[in-house]
């Protein structure tokens, strides 16, 4: 197995993108990777995303949008995991250049999810869930991590507003960010005071429906090399892991057994520990997520994330950054482009290129990219 | 990079079941085939599919098929392009065990086209087109392909009942396959008198609408060799390429540039030529597909494969056997799944175990999985 690294990056701006289409973001992500990489042309493109057919009607989006960037003839092909789309793109273009079958592939996480009316999106979200088990009864997927977070206030004891410190800090730190869906800060006030979706999720909660597009591009050790200027950062681990997509089949409500599998494996593959991490995107599309993905990679006890944020380790001079850039919160979760997003924030942390959000110092980080209420979880660790 | 073989093949009969949800179609192969390779739990999962989002309302098939065959944990994600879905997804099964990542992978590509109402069918397949250039017009798929076979008749003087070979052919071989979905001669003047779709397209020249699923145990060489009693079936190439959506935008309209590219990588990769080929199973989804594939995969010159069948040379004695168990038209085309069956019939003939439509002497071997009217072509070349 060759050495790969990641030597170049490329987004959108997050928002409701209205003036262009799923193949017009995905170009401007990519050629922005390109050029960053220095290369012209990959050997092979791998697309993250979750809802095009339903909300686009468009599939094969792989070739679609390797044509559009000029790049017609390369392989190129679909990667689908819900919202973990995007990591699990970046998995097989890893993957791709690691057996030798290519020597640079492009990755593109990309959703557009403004199209369809906000029925029609959330029914799209919704297929993220057991169909037969718990979409058939009208469970939107707000209202299952809504019975997760009201299981983890019941069992551990913790209020509501313990969970307020995780929207805070996305919200800061998306002040920075260019890229970020929400430029604003957060106070504590606003967070008790907003509307309720789904008991006990308020809107800010919730990360919001929107459009974007992340790229990142892949090579060998070998090619990284050859190319000037480049600063490669290396793929230390990518490990993936399941479990039930309905929730009523789980062993443990609370203890998101699949990201736990994932962050493990990639622990081994890398030989490393929790404590060796700089920073952790983290997959805060509830924060309850958020709360739940930190204790199961290890970085919080269990029932023990959410006191944890309250005392300031998850900030930028924390003992574990997450969200750095706005995280799904408040930089925003198109969501079969958000695992890529997040490996986006991360090389930009670990290049030391994030302006007034760098992680002092930052040379590993973690990304955790969940599909459904934790079904599929992809676990990537990057190093410079 | 590791050798790679595929050690245990499954598939469930193609049919309109009403009565089997997704995930008991992916079941029942999948499961077969673990016990074909001798196997209880593989190290990844990859499930070849198009359609579930809309028509099952299900997205993340793979962690549901991998908890459903009671392999919760490991990990497993689904590879969309189009009809190539399944071609894909054993391509991306190869490239997990030949990185190393695994050493064992399970490839499953499932559809149930069947739940929706015809409506709805066809336009999830016309997601296949370019939405914006395309499907906005309301084009159909039937009609994409329609446009290419009246190209093919008009460029190169072909009559349309030369075609007719194509599909008597593949009913004529699906009488043995018990697992076929039309197992029933087709002749001649029944060919000629069928209805016409989408003019010049009749019944007869095109795959029915059906559910089913098939699979396919990959796994590195050093495995296959302690598994007792399995035939190892190697992979001498697994190769892809793509081509731009839209028909208006083809340099060339009867080239299927993509599947020429896809085979000529597949050749090099193996040090083969076409001479070398025992049998292809071709994408017949329509005839004019398999006309198109033969030409651009160098077993038939341009315009001339529609009379190369005519010759009785793609019959199961001929110079190059085409659709030996019923092939897309006969056996079926559930689309995300096909990919999948054209390579566990490879399989079976390479193994010897195709009976009374057993190839003589099988020895090396093509598939050629096609998406949309060509822009995504998946070749594998398998031998003995």
């Amino acid at each position: 197995m060759r050495d790969v690294c990641l030597i170049g990056i490329g987004q959108t701006p997050i928002g409701e993108k209205w003036d262009l289409s799923l193949r017009h973001l995905a170009f401007s992500a990519l050629t922005a990777a390109a050029a960053d990489a220095g290369i012209e042309r990959p050997d092979a493109l791998f697309v993250g995303n979750m809802l095009a057919s339903r909300l686009n009607d468009q599939a094969q989006l792989g070739a679609l949008i390797a044509d559009f960037c000029g790049w017609r003839g390369i392989e190129a092909v679909t990667v689908e995991a819900a919202c973990a789309s995007g990591g699990a793109a970046l998995q097989a273009a890893i993957r791709a250049v690691a057996s030798g079958a290519a020597d640079t592939a492009a990755v593109c996480g990309v959703e557009k999810m403004t199209d369809g009316s906000k029925v029609e999106t959330a029914g799209a979200l919704a297929t993220a869930a057991d169909a037969e088990y718990e979409g058939i009864h009208g469970v939107t997927f707000v209202a299952l991590n809504a019975l997760l977070m009201q299981r983890y206030m019941h069992e551990y004891h913790v209020p509501h507003e313990a969970f307020a410190p995780f929207s805070i800090n996305a919200h800061h730190n998306a002040i920075n960010n260019p890229n970020a869906m929400f430029q604003e800060e957060l106070t504590l006030q606003t967070y008790l005071k907003a509307p309720v979706i789904a008991p006990p999720i308020n809107l800010y909660d919730s990360s919001p429906i929107c459009d974007g597009a992340a790229a990142v591009i892949v090579a060998s050790i070998e090619v990284a090399r050859d190319l000037p200027g480049t600063t490669p950062v290396h793929v230390l681990a990518s490990a993936s892991a399941t479990d039930s997509l309905n929730l009523d089949d789980r062993h443990d409500l609370l203890s998101l057994n699949a990201a736990r599998l994932s962050a493990q494996k990639a622990y081994q593959q890398a030989g490393l520990v929790p404590a060796d991490m700089d920073l952790f995107e983290v997959h805060d599309a509830f924060s309850i997520m958020a709360a739940l993905s930190l204790e199961a990679a290890g970085f919080a006890d269990r029932g023990r994330a959410a006191y944890m944020a309250q005392d300031g380790e998850i900030g930028l001079n924390g003992r574990i950054p997450i969200s750095t850039m706005g995280g799904l919160k408040a930089r925003g979760h198109p969501v079969g482009a958000t695992g890529v997003y997040e490996v986006v924030d991360l090389v930009t942390q670990l290049r030391g290129e994030a302006g007034a959000n760098q992680v002092k110092g930052a040379r590993l980080g973690m990304t955790q990219n969940i599909g459904g209420t934790g079904a599929t979880v992809i676990t990537h660790i990057l190093g410079i």
